[in-house]
């Protein structure tokens, strides 16, 4: 038995320019923006949503800008197994987490639980 | 003076199966599926997000498949012109709310007031 939820979403920017994208989507989501620290924070910015208790962050790619969402979880493979289940394929394990994509065409990622409230909001699948 | 939040994300899929890309959804992030009545139902199929608070939707499209995200605002106008002075520029007017695109690439829509929290989560603009 394990447990997800939705995470958040991460805003996907092709181009050189990782600050102009973040100060862009922080000015338009009405989130403060906070660097990473070390070589995370050469590819990210989180983006603090105190609304709704999302993970967001804008992230610099090489592939066309798109949003994509982010699970969590706390067993990636018996979430990433499920999901296959539903339809969903593997793309690729990076580091810690699995891309994903759904029958319906878009990628998103599992990654492991990180939201204070994790344990409230999840759903439990048997 | 205007006010703006996230309102939510809508799951937007190319193909003929709009069920079955709500049911994959559905069951990816555990959130419920809800018919909408009329014609609406025939494009969207609202997600019920009892974890976040978000306005969560699956909509039928003739494009490809993408997330995109919506603002929700008590004055669209206002809203549009303010992003605009952000850098992102009007794509479309589709009935009450506006298509947009960031100067990052992504679309985005810009649509009226519907969180019953809006007053207490949104910014204010000066």
């Amino acid at each position: 038995m394990h447990k997800s939820k939705l995470s958040g979403f991460i805003i996907d920017c092709n181009g050189p320019d990782l600050q102009g994208a973040a100060a862009f989507w922080s000015g338009a989501l009405g989130m403060p923006a906070r660097q990473l620290p070390g070589t995370e924070g050469e590819s990210y910015v989180r983006l603090l949503d105190d609304q709704h208790g999302l993970h967001i962050e804008v992230q610099q790619v090489d592939h066309p800008s798109r949003v994509h969402l982010d699970i969590e979880t706390d067993d990636i493979e018996a979430e990433v197994r499920r999901l296959e289940a539903l339809g969903a394929r593997r793309v690729a394990q990076i580091r810690s987490w699995w891309v994903m994509e759904a029958p319906t065409g878009q990628r998103f990622c599992v990654v492991r639980r990180s939201a204070p409230d994790f344990d409230a909001k999840a759903t439990h699948w048997p």
